[in-house]
């Protein structure tokens, strides 16, 4: 069963008589096409049994096709007010519209009262935003393949990054190499700012690159991601440019047993709670607890941040073909931040990282 | 009166007792402060009378006093219930909270209904997203500013885009050397995806640069910008590369007349809609009016699209310190695409481009 297929079982199961998906990401991964509509109106509207549609700006309708969509696909114009086209194409297609589904998480208010006037019965019981949740936990061979390629480029930023630490170039500057690197190669999107943090910007976990040179003899911290496709790489490392200290070294490799710990107790059967608890007893055992700061780990597929959220609290049993990241980090303000992190995705028996590039600590050398 | 302060007074003339203000970009407007909260909840809330406060996650509660927001923050932890303390911190602020105020094109349905749970007699008759449209129409002297400096990044993106070009590079990795270029000089964000089109590919207004070599002979459309703390810059040259053939100029030549007859029309008094008559009919009357398929200009500011929309339709009278693009294209299938776009400001009796690449038709020799 494709993923449309999924969204129109769930709709007949739940009696649902239409489904307004509206975030583009979600209509990406229904369609295969993608486009990012700013101000205008883009959505796929499906139903239990009537075939679906994709209702687009007229500029788009020609590149809805190129990208595959074969069902249906009506544009509107500028002037045109949209809703009342959507509105005449669902009524040709169904007479039972008062139970919808709609993302909950994604539609604005403005174009829930749009749908809210031209179907005055309409109820907005379903929430597709949850269904999706859900239907996206367990990724494809496909799906993952996408992600093993986007694993590799992420590999391949980390060598760019390392590669370009020099004192003679700020936090910025390095970014710039990473991503320009990238570029070159046709890596034309990250999947979020790229993050470089030297010294004791590293030790704030939200920090952002600053244009302030980096800093021999300290550690820094690397945070990056690319898009493949529509999927996600998500990695952290952390290396020493030139010699660490003791106390670095100690918290680094507190925080790689952690990761290691959980990397190793990661597969079907233990729980999302239990498999963050994993990694923090490693460091607080260690006396670092309270520097560990966040959630051991998140989601990731068409959008970085999605389910499972491995967290305290989260009692969802993980199973094969989830993907998340692990990634504990201990920062101590002063001191110095360590993060290391791999994204990975469970198989029947254990699991394999997206990522590859090594996390004993990599001591590189000041130029 | 700060934006804040007109917030307010908005509110007390509209009998409005809460607004929800839940737009990233424009709680940057209002406070200083800017973040991407992506799934958890950063708001503010104002009312006609008490006292604002800023709500975030409890992570950036620090980085928000830091940006100088100098009134009350509240932040919440991943486990607690966030609208449960945004009523508690209402409710301490004042009795009156039935008639909200919400951004009605961006608050997500699911916050509409966690809002609705906590004040069971809130009513969402006011839509802050219209009357921020209104709000960001004239910018101060300060904002001008901003918006000058960002047009200077991107008039250097011009230049390290023209001296790149070569058939040696594909689009992508033109558009690669401009990125670079910037964020070696701390530009690290650009307001859009760069777009560099060359040949054919430049004919889709709607296209994407290509994994494809720079065409000889052909011209080539840049259209690129850049964020200046949070205000943006947006310009788009077409520049020959290699000799152009005679319909290439001709071509050339129509769109620079109809810029530039616009350029000379957009002072105070005009309407939206007489000044894209402007560059249309100068488009129309050389017989290309059937290619010019897009309105001629939008607004600019802290978002690349906002009011005023400079197209048939739009009879609103423009007026000093409005910001808008004015951008006529042609764009014929097999022949070639030309787009040339300055952004501009209105003073009291014309108006200043952000922008001054030269807009005389480039012939970059082919390399």
């Amino acid at each position: 069963m494709n993923h449309l297929q999924s969204l129109q079982k769930w709709l007949a199961d739940s009696n649902y008589d239409v489904a307004y998906i509206s975030n583009p990401t979600d209509i990406l991964y229904f369609t295969g096409f993608h486009s990012d509509p700013e101000e205008r109106v883009l959505a796929l509207f499906a139903f239990p049994e009537a075939e679906p549609f994709l209702f687009t700006p007229q500029l788009e309708v020609e590149a809805s096709k190129k990208a595959g969509w074969q069902q249906d696909v009506y544009g509107y114009l500028d002037h045109e007010d949209p809703f009342q086209i959507i509105a005449e194409h669902i009524n040709e297609r169904t007479k039972k519209t008062n139970h919808w589904a709609i993302e909950k998480a994604d539609l604005p208010y403005a174009r829930y009262e749009a749908v809210q006037q031209k179907f005055p019965n309409a109820q907005f019981t379903g929430d597709a935003s949850e269904f999706l949740d859900h239907l996206k936990l367990i990724k494809s061979p496909a799906e993952i393949k996408l992600m093993k390629e986007a694993g590799q480029q992420a590999d391949y930023a980390f060598k760019l990054g390392f590669e370009a630490l020099s004192t003679k170039l700020t936090e910025q500057q390095v970014v710039a190499e990473i991503e320009y690197g990238l570029m070159k190669q046709g890596v034309m999107h990250t999947s979020f700012d790229t993050i470089v943090q030297s010294g004791e910007n590293a030790a704030n976990p939200h920090g952002v690159p600053e244009k302030k040179s980096i800093k021999a003899n300290s550690l820094a911290l690397f945070d990056l991601g690319t898009v493949n496709q529509g999927y996600m790489s998500d990695a952290s490392r952390t290396v020493a440019f030139g010699e660490p200290t003791a106390k670095q070294k100690e918290i680094y490799n507190v925080c790689l047993q952690a990761q290691l710990s959980a990397m190793d107790a990661a597969k079907p059967g233990i729980t999302a709670e239990e498999l963050d608890a994993v990694a923090r007893k490693v460091i607080t055992d260690a006396g670092y607890g309270e520097y560990f700061i966040h959630r051991l780990g998140h989601g990731i597929g068409t959008s970085t941040h999605e389910f499972p959220s491995i967290m305290q609290g989260n009692s969802m049993e993980l199973q094969p073909g989830m993907c998340f990241s692990i990634e504990p980090g201990i920062y101590i303000p002063g001191v110095a931040g360590v993060r290391i992190e791999d994204c990975l995705y469970l198989t029947e028996n254990g699991n394999e990282p997206f990522t590859h590039t090594t996390k004993e600590l990599q001591i590189i050398p000041v130029k």
